[in-house]
Formats: C-alpha cells, structure tokens, sequence
C-alpha cells in the first residue's frame, strides 16, 4: 500500500516528542483512534497515519528556550488519503500542523507508486544538454539586469552582448512582467532573431528563457503561444504560483519546452530556522517531482546567501538517483569568475554557474564577462590554476583582478 | 500615477535602515541610480521606487543579535512595473527580497486604481446573511470531524446532527479529497438532501461548504458542476494553490458560488517572527482581495493559537471600509460555548463562531453541541450571563460544566 513519510523537525522537552507525533500521525488522518470500536478500527487501519521514529537531539537546544531540545519524527501518511498531487499532499502533511506552532517540514519520502503520479522534468539535464550540443561542462548562464522601462533594443543588445561572451543561457529577469515596450512575445521573437545572428557568427548557440507571468488560467495559452513562436525555455516565478502550477505547464505536451524555477518568494517558507518547509525539499525535491528542469537558488557564496550544508543537499536533491530525471542546480547570486572552482567543487560539472553582476559588471561589459567565466570554467576543467590561466586569456585576467 | 506601497520588517543597526531601504527600492526596480546618465534617469523615473518612510524602534533589539534594532520601513513601488495580478505583485515586492535574510512582509497597500483590479468577494457577509436569511447575529458554524475512511451515510448523520443543533454552516474538513467512499459530487448531492429534510423538519437552513480538491485546471469545471448540482459554498485550500487561484474562481461568474478560503499550509510562511508574510496580510488583506468570503484562521484562544493583536488585526483586514466587499472572520480551534463573550467582544457580530471539538464532544453529541453554542449567542446578544442562560439551556449548562 503506497505511502508517504514526511520528516518534521520539532522542539519540546525531552521525552515528549513521541507523544506530539502520534498526535500528528492521528489528528492529520483518523483522527482519533484508542477510543474507536474494534469494528472501526479494523476500518480505518489502512488510513491511520503511523509514526516510524523519533529522534531528540539532546545536545541541541532551543536558542531561546534553553529547556527544549530539537527532535525529528517522520511520520507515514497513506497515499489512499489524498489525491496525488501536490496541493492535496501539501494541505495533508503540513495543512493545519504549518500552524502549530515552531514545528518545520523538513523532507517527504515518495514511494514508487506515488511518484508515477508526478513527471519530473520533461528534459532534464541529458535533454537540456542535447538541445546545447554541450556534453562535458557545467554551463554558463546570465541574467538581464536592469530591463524595467527599457524598450526591445535595449533588451536586444543587452542579449546580444551576453550571447557573444559565449554563455549557453540567458534567462528574464524575474521582475520583468508583461509590459507595453517588451512583451513576452516580441521578446522572444526579437530574442530569437538575435540569438541566431550570434550563432551565424560565432557558432555559439544560447538560449533564451523568457519570463512566463500573468494569470494563472492563461499561462498555459502563453506557454503555447511561445513554444509556436519558437522559445528556448521560460523562466517561471513557480512560488508564487503553486507547485502544481508549475506541474502542469510541465505534463502539457502541447508546450513541452525547458521550464526554468526562480525562487522568488520562497524564502518566505523556506528561511525561518523553525518553521516552513526545508530548502532543499522545497527547491530540491518538489521543484524536481513538479517538473523544473533547471531549480534556481541562493549560492551559499554571496550576500544573499544559504546556509552551505543546506544548498548542497538542495543540489543532491535535484539530482540524485531517483524515478524522474534530473533538475540542473543553479546555485545564483554572488557569483564571479573566481569562485568557478569552489562552484565546480561543490555542484560537479552536472551544474550551471549563473551570474548577474558578474558578467555585466566586467569592464568589457557582458561579452567580456562571459568569455571570463567560459574561460575559468575550461581552465578547472582542465586542472589549470585560475590565475595561471588568466595569464593567457585577459577577460579573466581582469575579473580575477576585480572580484578575486 | 498608480503605486503599491510595501511595509517590511528588518533587524539590523540603528541607522542602517535608510541605506539597506534605499537598496530594496532600487533592487526591485529599476537596478541602479545614481549611476545612470540624466537622460536615462527622466526615462525611468516612472519606474523607480521609492522610499516612503523608515521607522526605527530603538528600544526593541533583536532577541538573539542584541546589536540589531527592529525597523519598518515603507516604499513604494510604481504599478505600471508589474501586470495586476498577485504572483507579480508577490514577486516584486518580496521575490528575491524573501531570500534576503531577516526581513518580513508586513503590508501592502493598494491604490484604487490598482484595487480595482481585484474582485473581492463576490457576496461578502451581507450576500452570506441574504443567503441565509440571518441578519442580527454571528454565525455559527461546524466542521465534519474523523471522515478519512468513512463512507456516505456517516458524513450524511454527522452532517444531520450538526444540522439539527442550528449552525448555519457546515464545512467539510480540510483534508477530505476525492475519494471512492465520499466522492465530492455525491457529498454535494447527499448534503443537499440530508440539509433539505433538516430545513423541512425545523425550518433551519444550513449551508455546507465541500472541500474543492485536486488538479489546479480542473477546479474551474469542478466548481461549475458543483454550482450545477445545487452546492451551497465551497472550501478552498488556497495557500496550497496559490492566491490568483482562488482569485480566479471568484471571477467566474458561471461559478458564482461563496468561497471559504482555508488556512491550511500558510503557516509556513506566516508565522515566523522574523520571515515571510505577516498573518493580518496574508490570512486577511490578500485573502479578501483574491474572493473569499469566509476566512478561516486559527483563534487567540486556543492550543493552535494566533497571537492576539494579530489575530484581531487580522479580522479588522478582513471587515473594514475598503474598495472590495467584506470577507466573513471565521476565527478557529479551540473554541467552545464558553467563549462566546469573548468571541463576540474580539470579533464583533460580523463575525463567525467556528467549533468543531466544541460541536462534536458535547455530551449530547453535535447537535447538542450546535444547540449549546446558539444558545449562547444569544444570551450574549440580549445580554444575559452565560451562566444565567444555562439554568434555562440544558445544553449550554452541560457545555459550560465541561468546558468552562
Ligand atoms: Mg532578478
Ligand atoms: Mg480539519
């Protein structure tokens, strides 16, 4: 019988925690079930919700409760309780428990039979890869910066200049809706033309993931209007949405293009210490199970930063054996040129190293930015010391000097 | 010119606040400023947001950071930059800004240009009481309890006796989904007719809100047939969907049905101190604008508790003179007849009395229970002590002794 295990991370006194979770595992199903006829019991057995262990972390208190220590109980909920998708499973694990005080969704365990009901990625990493012709590097992406209230030229040459440093992606600013000077699809017409003028000069091909926004019930028309006018990819504000929003752009065959997650607003569920869902199942797991085929997130690099341990096992999440294929991490914020061996270290090569500031900041502007990072990437690659060679290659040269 | 101004919490040192202001304002707008040649500064300074005010509390520090102050700050953000809809305004205003350390949404405050965008509720409290027929008094309302696993002719008796002790509404409980045993038409069906021979027999009309459930694009046609096969409101998970879902459903007018917004999952992003949504926003100003006529949120009364100021803030968002109708406060948990002076001081009598422990565990069972807390109500109304009442009400006697 399928089920699904959700992990909690809870604080309390010790030795109370195993009671609180059987009151989890009774009040999110049966609801009651010691005072139940046996008749009845033997009824809604197979909908009981079951705790499966209880952990307390002795050593670990409460930072301002010091007589509480932390625990983590994982709790099993029957898959035949709820219907398969995400808001029902969401409402059924962390509905009413989201309000009960400092209590954190720290993970959910999919049983086979349950995760046939989610697509994952339709590309995945092999998929995006093939649509690059670009088996044996991390890619390199951009951002536009700075595109509210600039008309399609600007946006045109802003795309161009990234294209021609030789990024693999360019991606929307998150920020930038539907507008009367660059509308979605004369961005992505206008994006296509130059971008294959790019590719008829350089033989570089990159792609462009335009922000697909606006009301939910339309999204689906947008994203197949896209595809029609030939998109690469979209970029998808998904938390603002809904997971299954998301999804199910991702199932519709009729759009069928690389959807691209942004965290914006996530942080409002994910970054309390106590309460919410963990990143890493947040903008590892579910982002993956729903669909994205590349999961944005704060690098644990720069100012706006994640914890480390935490935006590892968000990459491990996005990418480890699993029933669907792999998100592409893309670790983003705070990044430069110099940090291409720590990303490479951290991420593998199965990662997209993403930069705003770092590629429109270097003083030979965004091409010169690109080559930079094109350049740090084949150099670790191929086990060259970053300033030896940024001996050779003078755009590293100067971003090295710049960021370090 | 329409704008959109945002109140946010931070934490940080005394005099930091108008500099790290200054950087949101730009950040989630145009980028950069000062920087900028004049000419492109006149083109975009439509665009720009703004700072409108930054409040230090001085003597209120942050409780583990005892160098750090607490700060709102206010700015302003021009509508013409994102689409009206909630996901772009969400992610304007607190997209990447959520991932951005210690800083809490507090409020938004709409312009009436940008307001009339949204729809509001559809009926509000005055379209609820027209539907009912009650006028002079809180409503009282039920919820099913211990359904999962439970066929039809339970939920028909349990939602006959609850019926029978006079509540005006009845919901189903958050985490019933579709399901082969109590699918949502027939318990629409169903429901109708047990509510039918109720009214026939006393001349009490109950309405009862069903849990509409799964995939978000088959929630429109869901609804519709709900409103075909005679459905008196439904209940809506709207945290687990997202808010332009519910806004959406509220739109239709070939749904045209009142909507119960659910708090279910939105204590993940509401209820840290430090992170996220505040409550009186999230539960009370965005739910309103987005439909609900009813919502529901945890009371200041019980075990699941919400903290008092905001909890009655949170009813104020709900009911005060706006450009949309008025959302019904539907405080929850906890409560019992006993309350019902306090609930009716707090909430006022546009408000409802929302019980589901205080229903079913009364010793003459739901309808006793139901019975108990009318009968309170109106003690409270004419003004008589509740005590005084229970010499005359052997229901609500039987509720005091048991509950207090
Ligand atoms: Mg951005
Ligand atoms: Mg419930």
């Amino acid at each position: 019988m399928s089920r699904l295990t959700a992990t909690y991370q809870l604080f309390g006194q010790a030795g109370s925690f195993g009671k609180k979770a059987e009151g989890i595992a009774l009040g999110l199903t049966v609801g009651s079930w010691t005072d139940l006829p046996l008749l009845e019991q033997e009824q809604l057995k197979q909908h009981k919700g079951t705790v499966v262990s209880v952990t307390e972390f002795a050593d670990i208190s409460h930072p301002l409760k010091s007589e509480q220590i932390r625990a983590e109980v994982k709790i099993s909920y029957p898959s035949v309780n709820f219907s398969p998708d995400l808001p029902a499973i969401l409402t059924t694990v962390f509905g009413k428990l989201s309000l009960d005080g400092e209590v954190k969704l720290l993970d959910l365990e999919f049983d086979d039979e349950l995760l046939s009901h989610f697509p994952g990625p339709r590309f995945g990493i092999e998929g995006i890869r093939d649509k690059l012709g670009v088996i044996d590097r991390p890619l390199v992406m951009s951002i536009f910066k700075g595109v509210i209230g600039r008309d399609l030229d600007y946006l045109a040459d802003q795309l161009r200049q990234q294209a021609l440093g030789g990024v693999d992606l360019v991606k929307d600013d998150e920020i930038l809706f539907e507008n009367p000077l660059t509308p979605f699809e004369s961005r992505i017409t206008t994006g296509k033309e130059v971008l294959r003028q790019v590719y008829e000069e350089t033989g570089h091909r990159t792609l462009y993931a335009a922000n697909l926004s606006g009301r939910t019930s339309e999204l689906r028309d947008k994203a197949r209007k896209a595809r029609e006018l030939g998109a690469d990819a979209l970029l998808f504000n998904v938390h603002a949405y809904g997971f299954d929003v998301l999804q199910e752009l991702a199932e519709d065959d009729s759009i069928a293009l690389p959807l691209m997650a942004h965290p914006a607003f996530s942080g409002a569920f994910t970054s309390s210490p106590f309460y919410g869902v963990a990143t890493p199942l947040a903008l590892g797991k579910l982002t993956r199970y729903a669909g994205a085929d590349f999961s944005l997130f704060p690098s644990p690099y720069g100012s706006v930063a994640l914890e480390k341990s935490a935006a590892l096992t968000l990459g491990e999440e996005l990418t480890k054996a699993s029933g669907v294929k792999r998100t592409f991490p893309v670790p983003s914020a705070g990044i430069h040129p110099g940090l291409v061996p720590l990303l490479i270290n951290d991420y593998g090569t199965e990662s997209i190293i993403n930069a705003g500031g770092g590629v429109h900041g270097h003083p030979a502007g965004a091409a010169g930015g690109g080559l930079a990072f094109r350049q740090a990437v084949d150099a670790v690659l191929n086990g060259i010391d970053l300033a030896e060679a940024g001996e050779q290659h003078a755009e590293l040269k100067t971003a090295l000097e710049l960021w370090g």
